[in-house]
C-alpha cells in the first residue's frame, strides 16, 4: 500500500459553524490546475460526494471510543459508529448538492468542512449509493430530532 | 497535511467479479486488534460507507479523462464525473448492508472491493446521506439500464 495522499484542490468558504454543521452552508472548491480536466462533466450530475482530509484535527487524536457529538450525556460508542473526526484516518465525507461549475471552481452546498480543507477526491452521486429502509440506533434518531429543531428555530 | 494513511483491516471475499460489478458480493472485513474498540454500536446500523484503497491500481496510472467503465463506446468524461478506479488518490467508497458483527469480523453485502483489499475507514448510514431526487447524465442511466439487464439474466 502506497498511503501517499495529495490534495486535488482546497475549500473555500465563510459558512459559519452553524451552517457548516446544519448543511446549509455554500462553499466553493477550487480544483488544482493539474486535475481541471478531471470535472469534465460533473455537470451533468445534481449530487456529488467530497472526501476531504480533516485537516484540523492534531495528530494523534485518535480516539476508538467517544460520546456523540461530544455529548457527555450520552454514552460512549466505538468511533467507526460515529462521524467524529477523531478517527484513525483523518478522512471526510460528505454528500453535496452540486449548484455550479465555472472553470476549475463548483459552488456546493452542504459541505461540512472549514476553509482551507484539503480535497482528496470527488465521486458522483447515485440513487444506488442510497438505502431505502437504513436502521439508526435511538441515540442517531434523538440527535437527528434535535438538529432539525435547531435548523427549524435558528435563533433559540 | 499529513498525508499518512494506516489500514485499519483488510476485506476478505471469495466473490466473483460478476458479484462484485452487481452489488450482491458477501464479504467479510476483518478489523486489526489495535481498532477492534471503534467497531462498538456499528451493529446497531444497517448500512455503512466503506472506505478502501484501490490497490491493484497501479502508481502513476491516474487518468483525467476516461471512457465510463472502460466502453470505448461512450465518449471520454473526467475522472471526477465516474467512479473509476484510476484517480488521483486511489480512495474507493461503497455503501453496504451490514449483515453481522462477531468480535472484531464485520460480514457485509454490496462490498465491491477485491480480497485483501485495505480498509481505511467505516462510517455509519444515515437517509442524511441520501439525495431524494438526484440527476445523473444520460451515458449513466444507459450503464444502469443494461446492469440491471445483467443482473436479471446472469446467464445470457
Amino acid at each position: 500500500m502506497n498511503p501517499k495522499l495529495r490534495p486535488i484542490g482546497y475549500v473555500i468558504t465563510r459558512a459559519s459553524h452553524e451552517e457548516l454543521r446544519h448543511g446549509t452552508a455554500i462553499s466553493q472548491i477550487v480544483i488544482d490546475k493539474r486535475f481541471a480536466r478531471g470535472l469534465e462533466g460533473l455537470e451533468k450530475f445534481s449530487h456529488a460526494y467530497v472526501l476531504f482530509w480533516l485537516h484540523e484535527i492534531p495528530k494523534r487524536s485518535t480516539k476508538l471510543k467517544v460520546h456523540p457529538q461530544g455529548r457527555v450525556d450520552l454514552r460512549k460508542v466505538g468511533v467507526f459508529a460515529t462521524r467524529s473526526p477523531h478517527r484513525p484516518n483523518p478522512l471526510g465525507l460528505t454528500l453535496v448538492r452540486l449548484l455550479s461549475k465555472r472553470g476549475r471552481t463548483l459552488t456546493v452546498k452542504g459541505l461540512d468542512a472549514y476553509d482551507d480543507t484539503p480535497v482528496l477526491d470527488l465521486k458522483p452521486y447515485d440513487k444506488r449509493d442510497s438505502a431505502s429502509r437504513a436502521r439508526v440506533p435511538d441515540w442517531w434518531k434523538k440527535l437527528e430530532r434535535e438538529h432539525r429543531c435547531a435548523r427549524q428555530n435558528p435563533n433559540r
